[in-house]
């Protein structure tokens, strides 16, 4: 039988029993589905840098790469200053693995409240594909006369056409592989950026016309994007965008599914190893309550199923979410559960 | 009496018919309050460029530098490549009559429906201050090797002290002179753009304690910020930002309060001329069928009163606005009124 060997980052505040859940879960579909997961759990995260004075050691990422997959459960920490393990971990890795997709399901299951009026699961279903590499992202600037009244400070968007290519691509492919509405819209800024959402608008056409005939291509801008989202989240089938505006968009489309308590993510390099994690943050306040949210940590477990190629299992794994949320679960947020963080694990993993 | 010089550029598609109503609502306040406006109009836009081949004369900033205030109704042509009219009339005026600030209400008024659940006029009263001449607006960047598969794209935000310290003295100003809950809040992405949020931080609380020890100063990341607006926009008094982020959270913010029907801005130099536009387009589809919904226009309107001291008369247009939103129009979107343009614009100008 099938074994795969997934490298865990509990990580920090909430993360750790986020994790435990998820791992229940997965454990639950391994035994079911006959394969087998082995865990080897990594400590980095605010803890550990506050003890070694290390934010990840150098070896991290040749460690990690061994892996069949990661599972992250959150980064941050409240006595470290913000940036330091995000930009120091979390971007790191996501940069040293060069997981150069954010792949983030909007998908609102039944019985999820969602802060959109008249809008129920059959409107709240796509895909943002996020650029998760470059852009705004690679800390490319600086200063000139730093803490003058004459300072100057640059932040670079910068593409190449190989980063948006393969990013493109993968959206295509996502996009032909989902088989909903065969439609992939390019979220950008060409009125305005028009040198970098230049080349992404121009690669994206050359590339569907020539590889993908039978997708649809359709364009919007970025605040425009926002808006539909919020008013007519049914047009969208599939998102692919930049780093900066993916990062927005996909908060964006979280709170519209239901908030950090559901939201799942993850970072994809389609020839090496990738990182699933809940998007919700840390949650310090919430850490040893056994209150928090556990079911953003699950499904990203479900998605590092599905891109193990365990499709099946991940299927049910999002069919005993959607049973739990529907019949269980009365709000998402922490503490407004009517179950424990434990219990919430427990139902799911009994209906897989 | 005072008497005001306004220049009016009612642009392309519905522009004409919103700026008519928008001038005749303007009127009935100069009537009432006892002041007169002067309007001379300018034909940029679409239109003129098919025919002219010219987007915009070299002396129009010239000549509008010398009205007391520019009232726009939309630009955007189909006929016309997009980008060419947003960049070479909007964003030209804005940057040469250095309009650095977009003022951009988010106020739902009585009877609009927002598409946002359980909340009402009480939680949907915000405003954004836009940074509105430089960031990733500058058109700083280039490409190299474009065109072949080794090319790159490079689009800067850039960022000095001078234009980031009149921004937010203006937000602070503004949120000192709104006098609600005194609380400001910068929208940033300081984990990620370690130089340009960094500065704006910085330069954020340095001119906060110095100047404004009386105004509570917050911070969010800009994803955060949208899925705040969209679940708990209550939180907001004054929100300050970016160019780049101010477009995008801004257009999140007009559809929660009723979208593109309602929505109005304003480009504000205030040591010079401002220019104040509904923030919809041009909607060409909907051109000459007296359908738009005029109420963006009329509200623009009412903020360039305020903005050139007619405070009393703005206040009116606002309230004729709200008991026409609350009593009469079933929907804010065209053609779904239960009234005609001109005839919102009449119920407009009676109340006032
Ligand atoms: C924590 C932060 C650096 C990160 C990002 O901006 O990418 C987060 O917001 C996300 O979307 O995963
Ligand atoms: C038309 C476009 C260039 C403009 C902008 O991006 O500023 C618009 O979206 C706005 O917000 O006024």
């Amino acid at each position: 039988s099938k074994s795969y060997n997934i490298a865990v980052l509990p990580g920090d505040g909430t993360g750790p029993e986020v994790v435990i859940e998820g791992k229940k879960v997965l454990s639950a579909a391994a035994q079911k589905f006959g394969f087998k997961l082995n865990y080897e759990e990594f400590d980095f995260g605010g803890d550990r840098y506050l003890r070694t004075g290390e934010v990840l050691p150098d070896t991290a990422s040749d460690q990690l790469s061994k892996f069949d997959s990661i599972f992250l459960g959150a980064i941050g920490h409240p006595d470290v200053k913000p940036g330091i393990l995000e930009k120091g971990i979390l971007l790191r890795l996501r940069f040293e693995l060069d997981q150069y997709i954010n792949l983030r399901p909007v998908k609102l299951y039944p019985g999820v409240p969602t802060p959109l009026k008249d809008k129920g699961p059959e409107h709240i279903d796509y895909v943002v594909v996020r650029e998760n590499t470059g852009g705004l992202y690679t800390g490319t600037g600086g200063f000139t006369m730093k803490g003058t009244p004459d300072e100057v400070a640059i932040q670079s968007m910068v593409y190449n056409r190989k980063q948006v290519e393969r990013c493109l691509k993968f959206a295509f492919d996502y996009t032909k592989k989902r088989n909903r509405k065969n439609t992939l819209a390019l979220c950008g800024k060409t009125n305005v950026l028009t040198y970098v959402y230049d080349l992404w608008e121009r690669a994206f056409h050359e590339l569907g016309a020539k590889d993908y005939p039978e997708i649809n291509r359709d364009y919007y801008h970025v605040d425009a994007t926002c808006m539909w989202m919020v008013k007519n989240p049914e047009w969208f089938d599939v998102i692919v965008t930049g780093n900066m505006f993916g990062d927005i968009i996909t908060d964006l489309g979280a709170i519209t599914q239901g908030g950090m308590g559901i939201a799942a993510g993850g970072n994809i390099n389609p020839e090496g190893v990738s990182m699933f994690e809940p998007i919700g943050g840390s949650a310090p306040k919430y850490t040893g309550k056994n209150v928090i949210n556990p079911l953003a940590a699950i499904a990203s477990g479900a998605m590092m199923l599905d891109h193990l190629g365990e499709e099946e299992a991940a299927l049910a794994i999002e069919a005993a979410i959607m049973d739990v949320t529907a019949n269980k679960l009365k709000d998402m947020g922490a503490g407004r559960m009517g179950y424990s963080t434990t219990e919430v694990g427990d139902l799911v993993a009994e209906r897989v």
